[in-house]
């Protein structure tokens, strides 16, 4: 099979020819149709400091993928050669997760262990299952998992990009009421258009929403500190953004207003059926730009120099 | 009856005569046995900034206070005179508070809202009964209300203080297992001396407890960032006290850990019943230290002064 290896830090991503994986007890093989692009991805070809998370040397990338099942290796029973599934890529007790610590989607076929994947629902592109297992199921986390909005919760987004754009769609189709805010005018006309019931400048001027919980998909510091001052008294804050890994928070609003701050980390295989469930009523309009696989380097190449808008998804014919 | 004015800030406490209060519609009348002595009132009759608290002018002291029933206002229906009672000082929703919006407990007699009082168990003492108002409801809230600690629950405790050694009598009496952090060796001892499995002399070396849970009630910023590093992944970190009222956290492990943050403030009508649940037992044992009703004023002297030891009650003769 194909596939596109990494070898380090500043060294171009590369085309080659591996062995086909085998299933071994447990995993399944899957025939990968889609994979999604990942900033990380683009991150790791540039910053030294994600050479720890490759603890194996040169891998194949790709923690985004979705296919047909091919292969089942023994004690495997829910699933069978045919099945169409998605991925979550990391296991959550081990952190092992492929395309880091194993040979991951950027390839035509990737084995996974049978308990992270999820059935891909009818009418479900192989496309939107892919894009759903990193954004997806880290933005599901964050509203519902942790911050356990349902139908009536009054939701605030803080950042409508990639994570809160999914967000906002999975929430108004659960009935929430979501109010956005974002710096970026374009990203607020977004919002809007997306179903949001308003869009805020300015992290101060959501408080008149007084949200029931809101989700700081940014994590800029001052927009996780400003969340706890905007919410309502009792309500929750979910910090799932690292734009700034630290937060000066008044601990006297924490405090008065008994507010409830969650951290929120990638999400679960459950996370992933949530996603899936969301996406078989057929309202999810996700932005996904496609692109062949033999162009995944570019691709990223065109990530890190911001000339995409939505998800860029590569996909197999 | 007689009753300690507070008429403003730097002028003394005055033990005036006064009309009885009569009961109203929904409230009861107390003939108080027993009333604390609170630091807060230390700090009201030195720190101006403490008036905005005392809106409706010069009023009779005290949030803390137990005594008998002696007349119930019409519709109230589950007290009658003779009851043994305490009161949660302040309604939650409108935060208006015996001792600082209306006449509170430093009198002979003392008009409340019947829905926030609770019967004393019997065996609990009056002076008992008076000091669950405040540390007892406070801390038990933070613990078991708030931080949900159970049988079994790894509860870690900063701060050994009033309300800490309150939580700690109480934790284990449910059944946790406790260890608990305090820069003062004489306060590690006590812990001890009290139950506590190990009291460590930082937070940082609390961390090899993993405790799920860690109350800081301490409140000093950097007590709270350090517990967020120190509890387990997924554990909760209850914030209570408010020695500084900012607090600069590590969000990447607030993420990466999935840590709940949790503000917790003051307790409700249900978490004095569960403080007298405790009561019950006969297992608390808290410090208390009496002196006569009509010697508030120097006790409230002695705590500015930090010459007390335990909590003051006031008792009437």
């Amino acid at each position: 099979m194909r596939g596109w290896l990494f070898s380090g830090t500043n060294k171009p991503l590369e085309l080659i020819e591996k062995e086909d994986p085998k299933a071994i007890p447990g995993q399944i093989v899957i025939e990968v149709k889609a994979a999604g692009l990942c900033h990380s991805d683009v991150a790791a070809l540039q910053d030294p400091g994600w050479m720890p998370l490759f603890p194996n040397g040169p891998v194949i990338m790709g923690h985004e993928f979705a296919g047909v099942v091919i292969e089942v290796g023994e004690g495997v029973e829910n699933f069978k050669v045919g099945d169409r599934v998605g991925a979550n890529p990391m296991n959550r007790e081990t952190k092992v997760t492929a395309g880091y610590t194993y040979d991951g989607g950027y390839a035509e076929k990737v084995r996974v262990p049978a308990d992270q994947c999820v059935r891909i629902p009818d009418g479900v592109s192989f496309e939107e299952g892919a894009a759903s297992t990193d954004a997806g199921i880290t933005s599901y986390r964050a509203v519902f998992t942790i911050g356990q909005a349902k139908e009536g919760t009054k939701l605030g987004i803080i950042g409508v990009g990639g994570l809160g754009q999914f967000a906002l769609q999975m929430a108004l189709i659960k009935g929430c009421e979501v109010v956005a805010t974002d710096v970026s005018p374009e990203a607020r006309k977004l919002a809007e258009e997306l179903g949001a019931h308003k869009a805020y400048d300015s992290i101060a001027d959501m408080q008149e929403a007084q949200c029931d919980v809101i989700v700081d998909f940014a994590g800029f510091g001052t927009t996780t500190a400003e969340a706890v001052e905007a919410v309502k008294p009792q309500g929750t804050v979910v910090i799932v953004g690292m734009g700034i890994l630290q937060s000066n928070i008044n601990t006297y609003s924490m405090i008065t207003k008994e507010v409830k701050l969650l951290g929120s980390n990638g999400g679960s295989v459950e996370d992933l059926q949530g996603v899936y469930d969301l996406f078989a009523t057929g309202k999810m309009n996700p932005q996904l730009v496609t692109i062949p696989f033999e162009e995944i380097d570019k691709g990223l190449e065109k990530l890190k120099n911001h000339e995409v808008k939505g998800r860029l998804v590569a996909v197999f014919e």
